[in-house]
């Protein structure tokens, strides 16, 4: 029913690329979890599950010598750590094989209404096949490790930084490149990028302590101010607001004052920090070609070009001075 | 029961970040997803779930003047863009609100076996609210448009580009942040990071069509070699390979050879590629100091400082050798 013409008019919304995935964030803080193995890909899958909080680990694996030291570490360690990284996570590690084709107890855990989700990453394709069957019978989401066709849902590569996560998927195409691409984005993004996020939760909590008001006009001016002061800020820099800098930064709420950091820093460097402030006003030490809060002057291309070309001249220039005086 | 030397002891494996989320690349070309809602925030979900390709969407708005353009145009449109972006979704419109606390046959389809997904984007919270229970009753994964509490799952930030996705998620505590790292990371990823994948999953194919061996042996060797030629490729470059390149690549198979993207384009710019392959394996245009295969030397502040630097001393020592002639 298109006519001719139509195929030629530009589109007026972007063609959605085909991820065949849906990339999600799963909350799983009231969920129950099984995981089944306690191999290393196990030991993998429990450190995800461990930054992913549920209400409920339970494991399935035989205490034997298979079990990898970081899986028993996570589970079992006593140190501050082990125990600090499992904290408010109830598990249960069931010390025998997840078989709910010859043990009715497992199929009975299946049938009921306590698990979620269901991993496996255990040494026998032909059971992980089967528990997949029983899980997508039973609608449970189920992720057999190395077999795509058997996982209602991929890891891809994951990058943390605090709260912050990001993830690199290629439906499985290509685990590789998408290492590769979550290293690059290990340089790009600052190691203090999750107490970045968690600051500006902070300030913005500040800010509707002072400014209450729920009309829409207070809720636009809270915006735009937020908007303008973070803009001032790199991603590093937030990441280093503490109380201190938090409060003068809302100090200047009332004044309509937008602070950025070395505003708020000028007693730094023995005092010197103020040199910074006017040097950041004029937009020295960003990219003036690409205007990012979050490039460094190191990093611009253009600045380094032209800082290298004036410290080549002025050297040439010194020397040629000196020569011509020895003349 | 831990020792109190134990606590000193540094941790063995990496600390787990409480991110509160399992991150996922959720599989839904098996399934079917109801989306409430006709608005800009309906439009902006229909865009994703058309990324992920589902194998059925319910859509439920009624047919009025708040159904936004972008989503009338994705389900509605007949131009070849509009087609494509839908092809092979099988798509339902239901043009009513949807109600299960009212009408059966809505609540029907909540307790049937078809749908896997809900998503609410209505302006009627209380009705959300009321979805929302209806579903996580009947274990039916739901998220409701700017109520968290409401979520079993977010969105996040996403990049796409072809089979590649990224989502940069911060727990809902800072969507502002998440959209600056997201545009950071899409100056970081080449355009054609998508391809590249592709491509990458082409080359490995045509590799095992020329080594056909599973042993233990054939595939390392196999896998070493993939290692070693995408090394030599940047992301781009990758994004560029296309069959011929391709062949020249395989080709290199037999003679253990790892051939880089300028030893198979060595007659490009007439005839001058051997130039670029040459410099290219002196390491010439990558950073010498950040040895990353997707680095450039304009990005290299080393690169361009020290360049800056010959051109400023060339300058200067030309003009004052015009200088002095002049004298």
């Amino acid at each position: 029913m298109s006519s001719p013409s139509s195929s030629s008019t530009p589109s007026p919304y972007p063609a959605p690329h085909p991820t065949n995935s849906l990339l999600l964030a799963y909350q799983v803080r009231t969920r129950t979890i099984l995981l089944a193995g306690g191999g290393p890909v196990a030991a993998s899958r429990l450190y995800h599950l461990l930054c992913a909080r549920p209400k409920k680990l339970v494991l399935f694996a035989p205490d034997n010598e298979d079990i990898d030291d970081e899986f028993r570490w996570r589970v079992e360690g006593e140190s501050e750590d082990a125990k600090k990284g499992r904290e408010g996570i109830e598990i249960e590690w069931r010390k025998q094989e997840f078989d709910p084709t010859q043990n009715k107890e497992d199929l009975a855990l299946l049938d009921g209404d306590e698990i979620d989700m269901v991993l496996t990453a255990i040494p026998n394709p032909t059971l992980s096949t089967k528990i997949c069957r029983l899980c997508r019978a039973r609608r449970i989401p189920v992720n057999v490790a190395d077999v795509p066709p058997e996982c209602d849902f991929y890891f891809g590569s994951v990058l943390r930084r605090g709260s912050l996560g990001v993830m690199v998927s290629t439906q499985g195409k290509g685990p590789r490149v998408a290492a590769r691409i979550r290293r690059k984005l290990e340089r790009a993004i600052p190691e203090n990028a999750g107490e970045a996020i968690e600051n500006v939760g902070q300030l913005r909590k500040g800010l509707r302590e002072i400014e209450k008001g729920t009309g829409k006009e207070a809720i636009e001016r809270r915006m735009g101010w937020m908007i303008r002061v973070s803009d001032k800020w790199s991603l590093a820099q937030l990441g280093e607001m503490d109380e201190r800098m938090r409060n003068e930064v809302l100090a200047g709420w009332e004044k309509d004052e937008a602070r950025g950091y070395w505003d708020v820093n000028r007693g730094k460097y023995g005092g010197l920090g103020w040199l910074a402030s006017f040097a950041s006003r004029l937009g020295v030490g960003t990219c003036p070609v690409v205007k990012d809060p979050d490039g460094s002057a190191a990093k611009c291309p253009f600045v380094m070009g032209s800082t290298g070309f004036v410290l080549g001249a002025a050297t040439a220039g010194a020397v040629a001075a000196f020569w011509m005086r020895r003349q």
